[in-house]
């Protein structure tokens, strides 16, 4: 099993937390931010997610999220698989051409939502992950905790996939092992009240990734040609 | 992780080896001796393959066998979960009544494809594979080994898919994986030169499945109304 450690060069940074924390709108201000205030060239910062960073990991992402059952076991390793490939094609190059990468979601997610409420253990789950994306752990992570009461008001909001039906016990339980993987890693996480006003809560993820942007290197080795990627 | 186990109740039976061995004929064949000579109850047989014996497996299938390149870890855990999958919904619940699995691949593929050729460790694949199915090792395997120049022959008949393009090397790697698996556990394998006839091979199947045939237990629960399939 790989050790785990920090990418070698570039920024790793996963937004992690329930549904409804307010991941996607706090990596869009943070990407925003290091484009317009900090200058850092737009081809740098790479937004992704999981699952489904990459066409494979799309269709693996239909098949958990609005399949039929998924026995668990099978929803582990798939979720894992689409890891594994996420990194390996899309998160690695871009942190070794120096990049930096948003990540919605990483392997925190697969240990607190496998790990909870579906008789696997937590451990096997981690040392899964870890397999499946040699090792390489975030060099921040950012979670966005959002107490019970606060998820069921915005729940009435949207539309709910399989994993948001399952109620509100097992979201609880998914929020206590996220809460448990950062008491573990204290150095690593940074814990922010996802009730607080979103400007607020940027503002702490400035603070949070400061000293992490001071040492980020911004010599960007251009993707070689084959696999340059059109303006997003 | 779970200790490897034989079925505790039933039986299972899984055949390996390359692509145009002939494992699909040898089942059938095996398949018809049990109804038709040994008057076992329909029912009770159930035949099935990996990967793609469930609804899930076929699509992971299609995913890893025609879809784009899937980075090897991805495979390997793709493959993991169509077995897990594979093994909780179908398998496993087969075996808990008593009955008697034929299966077109199981868990020597995996490491004998994936290990081969892929950088991956076959130890930690053959951990990950034990992972997803509890332990579940089979009662026989029957490895139909087949030399490359007959395989070479053989291919030029049909359609090849994204695993059986890669090539004359890789197979003859992926063979000695599989008679290196069947060394090391000559208790569990038997391994059967596939070039022989047909028939031939099948005696050989049958005498190496019939200690495990006499002390089958025919005692077999019908399945529970719910989840009670259609003649198939």
């Amino acid at each position: 099993m790989p050790t785990p450690h920090r990418p070698r060069r570039g920024l790793l940074i996963s937004f992690e937390g329930g549904d409804g924390a307010g991941k996607t709108t706090q990596i869009s201000l943070l990407q925003q931010y290091l484009v317009s205030e900090r200058t850092v060239d737009e081809d740098l910062v790479l937004v992704t997610r999981e699952p489904g960073g990459t066409p494979l990991g799309e269709r693996i992402r239909e098949l958990v999220l609005h399949g039929d059952h998924v026995e668990d076991k099978a929803e582990a390793l798939l979720y894992a698989a689409d890891r594994a490939h996420h990194i390996a094609s899309v998160v690695r190059p871009h942190l070794a051409r120096g990049g930096l990468v948003l990540t919605d979601r990483y392997l925190d997610s697969s240990i607190a939502y496998q790990g909870a409420g579906r008789d696997l253990d937590g451990d096997e789950i981690a040392a899964l992950s870890l397999w499946a994306v040699g090792g390489i752990i975030p060099d921040r992570t950012i979670l966005l905790d959002l107490p019970p009461e606060a998820l069921a008001e915005r729940r009435e909001a949207g539309t709910l996939d399989r994993l948001e039906q399952e109620g509100q016990e097992f979201h609880g339980q998914v929020r206590e092992k996220f809460l448990e993987l950062a008491a573990a890693e204290p150095e690593r996480f940074e814990v922010i009240n996802a009730t607080l006003p979103r400007e607020e809560i940027h503002r702490r993820v400035l603070d949070a990734i400061a000293e992490d942007l001071s040492r980020f290197d911004p010599t960007f080795e251009p993707a070689p040609p084959p696999s340059r990627r059109d303006e997003e």
